[in-house]
């Protein structure tokens, strides 16, 4: 299958060397405004086409999907363009930077019958896919509250703030593996200076609530000057921490089903540091967006939808939505349609 | 100086283990309700007398000072008899379970010229002081914001949420290091279950805002199996992280004034996993307990407040009944007066 | 039972403390040269009896036992004069300077049928006892290979060397969780200045080889301003990771049964960062000193030899012996008898 | 320039995507003898040429350089044929199977006036080059001793041992940062079963005297399920910790300076974990091969040997040498010429 990829720039160019070094696409056109970005693509895979304008893609009749990597304001029109005519199509997370957006997206593709896969990449990582395993077959009991800490380094000039930005990995993980349905959400935020001349937040706290009671909890935040990005899944029977910048350990799962309840087993607790076993399963390393690539090559010929579908596209994009809402409204809680 | 312990559970154990060994006091009497209690404390402690109605220790006229590490419902009542009985009094934290008994063992003490001292013993810590030497010194820069996430192991029985539980050690530190003045918090928690049968909420999530615009967020939890304890500042110069599980680096501080602006510099951090530089401070490991002993005794000789006075228990009270007020509101903005 | 100590420096305050509050023992005298130490005592333990001569201890008929804690040259006098007098013997590690003088200590004891344990403390821990267990159960298969770092800080003006001060830690824990027979070891090692004045060597690494063909590898040091104490346990099913540095994760035991043979997997296993599971079992903070001090109490009751009995100090010493003399003959190779 | 590249497997694929992606170089042929990796090298780079013969290669004009990356035995014939045939030359660590031919290599590159590379991609890290800088400008005095740890997972088949497969990356560190002579060895080592049907050593110790009077231990190992890549630099001023597997924290310098010798001291560092500040620079996380690659091209062109040369290669091969012959012989010290 031939693919054509528009925007060239740091994802994308994780994009062309995913879809070129795979043996199920051809890599085909290039595009990007930017003729810089344009050069670098030449020397590195010499016999790929390049464009700078996205409609010599969609005027053509063979190629097969398009991969879309642009900033999220240019995603609805990009995306749309490519459905209508006639192309799978792969756009970069947040799949649009409204729920209306979505909407229309989802109704054109799958009026068309069309693959729209949107690049939530954490979905593919081993990781994860331990994680959704681990709790589909119930080791971790329910799945009472989860808290993620997302925290990048140093500030960038976004048109979008810190939510949308970084929440989506959160809350795609979080949609992947429990399945759950958020009802409300209520977020707070702040634009901490001096590190922003622009009204931007740059550090965000989100509480979800979800129909069956539990809660989720994110916060997101661009003002450190190191990386942390740990999530934790409290299940009523294990609890499981996922700490992204480990290499070696990943993934931690403890043992939780301990009640203490006597006095003296209390005050043996407050010296230990630990309570119950605690495993830590092998994760391959392998390259998430690889895997990507080759699920969405399967997805098109078995017309099955991808893990990572234009509903949990449509699901993200309506909780980022409702926080931005509550945001602008001094934390107050709103629902979740 | 003669001191007298009322409570010789867990922590009293300890209290009484740092007075006896101090050379600034004589631990004369131990109180408890509990029989098996007093016994031990005969065992390790042949000379020290023993009781177990506190008013034997308010009527003596020997006892400078009264030590109480009793459930929070009744430090109101201990408290007010030991300071109407003319002692020095040392109350576990939190000081009481209402800011009125607080405000009113303020004024008893102020009135009678006694030495109120709360066990805040986390400000005794050389972490601690370290960090506010830091701060002072003006290393950091400005704290624009404070993230601190508590978990403790397992479930405790206690007849107070987790809010009064555990977020008092962090509002002390923040209080302590930073001095802001509170204007307003917003507390949402949950009673999470199947952890627990009483309603007493197990997970709760506080954000306090300052009157200089900075504010503080902090995640109390009993749910986990395993301890972790960490704070964040993150200043306008450089970033602070002090984590209590860690032995040799409990505090590491990260160059953070940083500004990523040009899109080359952004692609370059998105592969990094820090900027700048970090410096790990030497911290001592000397017991807190042991500092605070010793300091209660020299602000009591040179009748100067503690580190950790009525005032500091005062506002930490103002800011639990405020979070609790919130939490009871569905995580409604509660102002602190 | 009455108990003695003799040596109230920085490792006998310990022993003095355990005893104490042990319900078992009657600390009775505390013998020390140095005043200082002794008024130290005084001020913790009023009841108990002082002396700066230790024949005062040996020759009441009240004392059931005297535990030693002074420099090493001593050990033999002391403990030869405690023994002949009919007294259980506790002795720091290690036992003595010379494998004559330990030969002749258990010979003493057994005659007189006494109790002599070695203090070699690190038995008693929670780890070991766990790690014992899971060698004894046949967890890790056989034990092939032993990997010990033991690093302290700074430098100790001490009498003896970095191999007498630091490696019999782990000798002994060698010895009694695998019970091999040493047959020959290989040491080397150096006074790295100018950390010293003396020529008393302060790093060492000692090879320690077993008649079943597996080996030991031993690295003491004094030399660094961190603490690192990091034993690998390489067995022929499980690798197990003991880092006495860490508090919530001292033990990890990892899967090592994978044989990697296929040219796919081993560029595979080039970019992993580990291979198969790793569990972390909850490891009581239990103090060992404690345990101990039980420990003795039963063994001397039971008339059963402790855990750390002299016949393991003897072992342990004649590893020492071999050691110094291979590191004074530029390493070579020299026979445990 | 032309470059060509003979091995394209796991290490070769990373050469050919480094030559490829940078804009000094062509990367015009490639040579293996296996098929199926040729048709894999086709797939990612479809304008670069294809052989299983090298004589292809070396009979070529247009070729300005050679990188090698077959098994170690095959290096000195194919080096010694590229140089012969004019071309700069790019040889994977070690340089050779003996000292011998290594100078042999020496002597022609020398006299045609070629580069000569040796592919200790390591020194070409970020972090090797701050160690190097750091050294170089005497922050942490004089190096006293270096001692490494390197671990990596499962057993490969290898037709060297694991002295010859890991050692290299430790002695070329050590050779660049601190440029020391190396005077003798002692190395000991064993084929641990059941690992190994062949009897090729998978752990081995070594000790390296250097003609200043400090030393070097290496301890490498096949055996773990988990990787351990931990250098100490002991200097006069300051430890320097390289941990290979640390994400953040790449590199700590831990004050050192700390002479104790007052007995409370003691006392007190026995229940410190750390003495002295630490701090971590930040490293940047560029790909070493990347660098090496420009620096390559950019020697050539300036005529100046590569910072890895062949007198590094040589000097490295020496001590393999000299190690492997006292492993045969009982770790008897074996001089280095």
């Amino acid at each position: 299958m031939n693919i054509a990829v528009i925007g060239c720039g740091y994802w994308g160019s994780h994009i062309l060397r995913n879809f070129n070094n795979s043996e199920s696409w051809n890599l085909t056109i290039a595009c990007d405004l930017d003729k810089k970005q344009l050069n670098k693509v030449k020397s590195q895979y010499p016999n790929v086409e390049l464009t700078s304008n996205p409609e010599d893609i969609f005027k053509r009749d063979d190629i097969d999907a398009v991969a879309i990597a642009t900033p999220v304001f240019s995603h609805f029109e990009l995306a749309k363009s490519s459905l209508l005519s006639g192309k799978h199509t792969w756009v970069e997370k947040p799949l649009t930077s409204t729920v209306k957006e979505a909407e229309e997206l989802l109704k054109i593709a799958e009026e068309k019958n069309l693959i729209l896969n949107v690049d939530h990449t954490y979905i593919y990582t081993s990781a994860v896919q331990k994680i959704k395993e681990l709790i589909d077959e119930g080791a971790l009991g329910d799945i009472l509250y989860f808290d993620s800490v997302r925290i990048n380094l140093g500030l960038f000039q976004h048109d979008i703030n810190v939510i949308w930005d970084l929440a989506p990995h959160d809350i795609s993980i979080l949609e992947y593996c429990t399945g759950k349905k958020a009802v409300s959400v209520n977020a707070t935020g702040k634009c901490v200076m001096p590190y922003s001349d622009k009204n931007i937040e740059n550090v965000a706290y989100l509480n979800i609530n979800f129909d069956d009671g539990s809660i989720a909890h994110i916060h997101v935040n661009w003002l450190s000057p190191v990386k942390i990005r740990k999530i934790i899944f409290g299940g009523s029977k294990k609890m499981l921490v996922f700490d992204d910048m480990e290499n070696a350990e990943k993934i931690k799962i403890y043992d939780s089903g301990v009640r203490i309840e006597k006095k003296e087993d209390i005050y043996e607790s407050l010296i230990q540091y630990r309570i119950g076993d605690m495993v830590s399963p092998s994760i391959s390393n392998k390259e998430a967006l690889k895997e990507e690539v080759e699920h969405f090559y399967q997805s098109i010929k078995s017309s099955t939808n991808t893990m990572t579908d234009g509903e949990m596209g449509l699901r993200v994009v309506k909780i980022l939505e409702a926080a931005n809402q509550s945001l602008n409204n001094n934390g107050q809680l709103v629902p979740i349609l």
